[in-house]
């Protein structure tokens, strides 16, 4: 019978209930987070023309996008990223009000080397808004990755801002040569990883001059933020983040070639994962479908990232891997009725109920089934419950059971569900 | 500066905040239906091994899967369906617990023709039972095709059920060659859509003889539900499914080859369009990648038509186009600080709140944007209002507008919205 192997793709991932439960709850607080701010979904297709994708993205990239011949022979290709469908989204619907503030959460494919932590295809979570240039704007981005963090539970984790416009006096000043800037400023990101020295060494094989590199690190040493940066960091104060959990940190660069404000990236600082969300301002990006450009600022969540985190510092350790509540056991097939009964009670009490669907089996094996879906109560009632009128609610992880009687039965569960 | 034309691909769709809201609220009621019966949710990858997808589908399906080399020069192809991909994670996993109750919601693609409610591109919601042969299971689908209609605010629609067991048994008795029977069965399909005299036609054409046609239609008339049938019926009106909502129809045959039983489809009967769930058990498919027979039934709830079918019957009026309830405007740039201090205590009181963005633009714009997007209400207030410690809270709808005082302003707000 066997004809075929069940195989999945090497950097590909199934979701099974367990890993979904995690990443449900994220997304739930993240679109709360989102919404509450003002924010509004858009999904944009898994397929664009391949030349909408491949304009902005970069050698680099360009070598790592899904693209191939579609049965009408159009050159298409599978989404790169969520900021290239945003800008031919505000292009094509120019009667979109402004500023658009939107939230994409879907899937990206990269054909990358798959290894711990990287896969072909993940889910990105973006956040932007398009069409202001109001520091409010980018404030509001910032306070939106501190009240994910908080809500998912961290403690320890800090904000990094500095903007691209003092890197880019610092470039000139120093006398970098303009065409080497974005280069330049991609070694110093590196400054959170390697030392001044590696750095160094790394700018002198891009033919930086070594007194440019050390005017450029003096002056970085120096930098203060901007007058725009500075009202960005006291709105982001007066939106009710504590001091201890953003800073201004000159060092920050940021990898992306579009920045040409504000950026950040938020790190947690008792995990080695690296940054877990970071953006920016970009105001000429989408302008390359549109007539004029248009200001945006925004960032991207790493769900992955989070996930991988939260595992690490066992956050959520109730955290179920089942959104059913109750397993109503069947005694017999003579007890279908009853067992009907009280899970359509429960139900309509909006309490998540499983009724256990064969016959036959032993309660034994009722339960053995309850435990391995992780459901963490169970109804059981015989000939015997029946007859006094009750059934016995079963506390599937303390192993602890009690009797109940059927008319107080629906109270007596919920204060303990 | 522009560069490339923003164009989406023939045959795929952007859903803007106005389409998301409509399928935001029909994901979150299937979502809590499946959830209530004791459903977890699967995600599988987009790309699967080519040969994975092919293997089952048919040769009209294998023309319309998108299907490439990738980087690598494996033979892949995007996901067709949610049945396939569920079969591979069986196989793949046999340690999940059985039975799996499993619902999956996510995209699909297929060259079609696009045309009205064709899309090349669609999300698939399917719920399945895996690996029980209890009539229970079959009847729970059915309940919660019922349950899902209901709650989305469909008065009129019929769940029509056959199995295909009565069907195979027919073709047996009125002496249709073995090797036809399922070509039969999808004439007979039609005969809701078309007349005895046409599917009579289609029958001669597929080389049927007349007599067999008759005696086919004559055991259709005089079909009765076997006995698992019955017990699934019976099931259905014990889940307080009313007799109304669901009726035993020996036509309906369902046009997919791998049903092996109880088969159920609903229609809304205020509409023309079509069925917009449908379903059945399928206890061989799933050997396909296994060495054993898995038993399975399930349905899938079709998003697309029931969308078009809410829009047309106009059942949610009074949905609206974001999930920002309040605009907070600003006088000038000076109540700033205030206008951000009564965003944070809307927010804290779970009340999405949008804080305008740009300091400079007047009321009136603030006001219209409020309106574009949707937004019910706006917080206003100015230098007055803050001497009186008031604010005017503004209902965009109705067009009137109160003041509050700031110490009751939360309480009289969240009646209010």
């Amino acid at each position: 019978m066997k004809t075929i192997e069940p195989k999945i793709l090497k950097g590909f991932r199934d979701f099974l209930p367990e890993q979904m439960a995690i990443r449900q709850k994220i997304f739930s607080i993240i679109k709360n987070v989102f919404q509450s701010y003002g924010f509004d979904p858009l999904e944009t297709p898994s397929l664009e023309y391949a030349k909408i994708l491949l304009e902005k993205s970069g050698e680099e990239a360009n070598k790592l996008i899904y693209r191939f011949k579609d049965q009408g022979n159009r050159d298409v290709a599978l989404r790169y990223d969520l900021t290239v469908p945003l800008s031919r989204v505000i292009a094509q619907y120019p009667d979109i009000p402004k500023p658009f503030k939107r939230y994409q959460i879907q899937p990206v494919w990269r054909a990358d080397k798959p290894q711990k932590g990287r896969y072909r295809e993940f889910t990105q979570c973006d956040v932007d808004i398009v069409g202001s240039s109001s520091p409010l704007a980018d404030a509001e981005i910032i306070v939106i990755i501190y009240d994910i963090l908080k809500k998912i539970g961290f403690e320890n984790f800090i904000i990094r801002i500095n903007s691209r416009q003092i890197l880019f006096s610092i470039m000139q000043s120093a006398g970098v040569p303009q065409n080497k800037t974005l280069s330049v400023i991609q070694s110093i990101d590196k400054l959170d990883k390697i030392s001044f020295e590696e750095v160094k060494q790394e700018l002198i094989t891009k033919n930086i001059k070594p007194e440019i590199i050390e005017k450029i690190f003096r002056l970085i040493k120096k930098a203060k933020p901007d007058l725009f940066l500075q009202q960005v960091l006291s709105l982001v104060k007066k939106l009710d983040v504590p001091k201890n959990f953003f800073r201004f940190d000159p060092v920050l660069a940021r990898g992306l070639d579009y920045y040409t404000g504000p950026i950040c990236e938020a790190i947690i600082e008792e995990s080695k994962i690296g940054s877990i969300a970071g953006g920016g301002r970009y105001d000429k990006l989408i302008g390359m479908f549109t007539d004029k450009d248009i200001p945006a600022c925004g960032t991207t969540i790493g769900i992955d990232r989070i996930i991988d985190v939260i595992k690490e510092l066992n956050l959520w350790p109730e955290l179920s891997s089942t959104t059913t509540q109750v397993l109503v056991t069947l005694f017999d097939k003579f007890f279908l009725n009853q067992a009907i009964e009280i899970s359509q009670m429960l139900r309509s009490e909006n309490i998540n109920t499983e009724i256990y669907l064969d016959f036959e089996d032993r309660l034994e094996k009722q339960l053995k089934y309850a435990d391995k879906k992780g459901i963490p109560f169970a109804v059981i009632f015989g000939p015997e419950e029946i007859q006094k009128n009750t059934v016995i609610l079963k506390n599937l992880k303390t192993r602890t059971q009690k009797e109940i009687q059927k008319s107080n039965f629906i109270k007596e569960i919920k204060n303990k569900i």
